[in-house]
């Protein structure tokens, strides 16, 4: 009975104020370019797209922003999420090493992505919109953006990638059960969408091009603005709850992190999580490994370049410096639908080219197998996504078992896999198998990258 | 930022003690009889199905049970589960009511079940059982019991109605991905499921059925038991952490509840959550009112006769006294299959007799349409079981609003429905109807029941 195996915190130690790691960079990343003039944009030109609240946190660089009180009235829905030392997976695989996880699959959609929707909600609210249009893959933002706007009395419209919306319908029934509209794109809703269909009109749909019928419906409707749920400066930011929190959770603990793990798709629960550590790491304090493990056949950080692309297919963004795939690159089907993006939060990248991140890729079969391992002693079954920092922690403390080192590990566990049984399904009967991209497409993306003289 | 919204214990809050209501109920229940004397059951009758110290706690009138240390380390993972004010519910239903809700939904399985299937698996195995039969409907219980097995290394054999084993795929996933084993019943592992199999090869099982398979399997093989997750006194038992830990966290509230509901199935999370309170109120504490909620189409608290009746369909059960609609009363296939029990717990039963506890009975769309507005509300989108739950407490909190009262309501959130979405969708689609049950079935049924001259 002497073993703490949950470090809570009450919920007056919700973060009064989401940590912006701009202000202790030694370098910024590079700017954002307008597509056309490919000048740095300026407020101005996000301005249909977002509330000029969030614009101003996308450029700040003061170290922390206030969290808005209703926010954290949201917040203690699910906040501060437990930290819970996995002493059963530890002694299953008989490591030295101290295994941490921050799980946010406490959230009521099951996963970190309400952090930034309530906030985002919140903000858009404030500024008298309306409606919200948005993407989403597996549904994870998805339905996180439609609970927040059931708080907040916003009418939610979701762009779900076909083949998730036929093959998820339960996230969809989650999202219009928080009263949102769950659309399959590409639809006739738009003319990206009805572009698209045009050429194919049984095309599965990606994440770009979602985005970009999301983006347009933002664009051409006063009363609508756009949201995303991950990639973005202010995205990250507002995720940076979950390591502000870890760290106080392992000051209870009396511990500190060696190493800190987590999954990256577009890179919002990576960065939740270590960016906190990686500024106190700027400011003087202690030097921590941080490692961003990526699903092998989505490999941005791993195989991807660090180039100016657009962030959706149809290319209606801004052009961002980032590790990518190409914008034209698809990944294929596998069941991590959250990490089948094309490239990576421009503050990942620019973190990995200041070699403040490690990064690795994992096969699909192999992340499964460890995310029945973590099941079974810690029994949380966790998302295809969150499979992926289990995977990497357990490497991590195997190689401390190996090495004969105590160290302290800490991953992200980002969310549950309630919603993505049937991949487990899958994994259990042999159908789920390693997949991988097609070596000519990826050429060519990267050969269709915009040029851009910066 | 002054409203507190959840009201989180410390790990070392969990109940050291289960609470036994016998201790200090005015008058015991009926007797268990044996089926083929018809005289009150002993201990060693039952020895076949279940390890001696579940059968003591079974037949034990002390007032408290120590919770064995390594039960407490694994409610750990879970518990204290937080309490919830439902401030935003509040807001929308313009009720001077306070409601609060106790949410088990945060277990690793989503539901209450693990608080005694963790104490099960532990009794088992420190009696040297190898493997436990079990039977599930839903499959909230079965993921349970799957889960625990994996911690304390038992092989758990499930047998799943036949209709929901192929209607919720997920749950079985679940299931496996903890490493139990999930079986169709009827089945032909058994005499009794080839029985059923015999008079109609593609029967869709029933909750009675597979009680007997897995009894049966207990019965005829010395290195297994048997596990019930509802209706038993030692499981009821298990589940009062639900409502000792809800005393302690009103009490950080300084609150006390006027009016406590829960949904009844076999009666586990309404005991769990009411009997503390109960008993403080035959102790001399302040009289509340405790409401159970059942399903209009099986309604055995409210239409159901109390009488002596089997636990299951092959009659391998003990008889017990019970109000029960008769075991071979066939409930239609209504989405809250956590509730679709003949019998109901016999405490539950005896504490309506003497008027501790009230019932009441709601239809189907009913309680999904006040699951969707707590959803809307709260966020979290209720188990359909625990959505009978939430419509009581909105109609209680009504009644305040009619009555000009500001009562305190408290009700336990059993479980999510994250398993369950299929059931919103059709909801949302009109597919979802009201189910009524053949009343020349029931009064056959009821006319079936077994005669005991007692």
């Amino acid at each position: 009975m002497t073993d703490t195996v949950k470090y809570l915190l009450d919920e007056s130690r919700i973060p009064r104020r989401w940590y912006n790691i701009m202000a202790d960079l030694p370098t910024p990343p590079p700017p954002v370019l307008h597509p056309g003039t490919k000048k740095p944009v300026g407020p101005d030109d996000l301005a249909p797209l977002f509330p000029m609240s969030l614009i101003l946190q996308e450029v700040s660089t003061d170290r922390e922003i206030d969290i808005p009180g209703p926010v954290r009235e949201i917040y203690k829905q699910w906040r501060p999420s437990p930290l819970f030392r996995a002493r059963r997976l530890e002694k299953a695989l008989q490591t030295p090493a101290k295994i941490y996880y921050k799980y946010e699959g406490v959230s009521p959609a099951g996963s970190h992505k309400p952090n930034t929707a309530v906030a985002q909600a919140f903000y858009n609210k404030e500024a008298g919109v309306k409606k919200i249009a948005t993407e989403t893959g597996a549904g994870q933002w998805g339905s996180a953006l439609a609970m927040a706007g059931a708080f907040f009395g916003l009418e939610i419209k979701v762009f779900m990638v076909r083949v998730s919306y036929n093959q998820k319908p339960y996230r969809r029934a989650l999202m219009e059960t928080f009263g949102a509209k769950c659309i399959p794109s590409p639809s006739s809703e738009t003319q990206s969408g009805k572009a698209i269909l045009a050429q194919r009109a049984d095309h599965p749909g990606s994440l770009g091009i979602a985005i970009s019928e999301a983006v347009e419906v933002a664009a051409t409707n006063d009363d609508t603005k756009y949201a995303l749920g991950s990639v973005l400066n202010h995205v990250l930011m507002h995720q940076t709850v979950v390591g502000q929190e870890a760290m106080a959770q392992l000051e209870m603990a009396g511990d500190y992190p060696d190493i800190i793990v987590g999954c990256t798709g577009g890179g919002s629960n990576f960065a939740g999580i270590v960016f906190p550590f990686i500024g106190a790491q700027l400011r003087g304090g202690k030097k921590i490994r941080a490692v961003a493990i990526e699903p092998a056949a989505c490999p941005s950080l791993t195989r991807g370049r660090y180039a100016y692309d657009f962030g959706d297919t149809g290319h209606l963004t801004p052009l961002v410096k980032m590790h990518t795939l190409g914008s034209t690159f698809t990944p294929p089907p596998f069941h991590a639908g959250g990490l089948r993006y094309h490239g990576m939060a421009p503050l990942i990248s620019h973190c990995q080219e200041l070699k403040l991140i490690e990064s690795k890729a994992y096969t699909q079969t192999e992340v499964f197998s460890a995310g029945v391992q973590f099941a079974r002693a810690e029994g949380i079954v966790p998302a295809p996504e969150a499979n992926h920092a289990v995977k990497g922690a357990i490497d991590e403390a195997l190689r401390c078992k190996t090495e004969g080192k105590g160290k302290t590990i800490l991953f992200n566990l980002c969310g549950h896999g309630h919603f993505d049984m049937q991949a487990y399904t899958d994994y259990f009967s042999g159908k789920l198998t390693d997949q991988s991209y097609d070596e000519k497409e990826l050429a060519m993306a990267l050969a269709g990258l915009p040029s851009v003289s910066a």
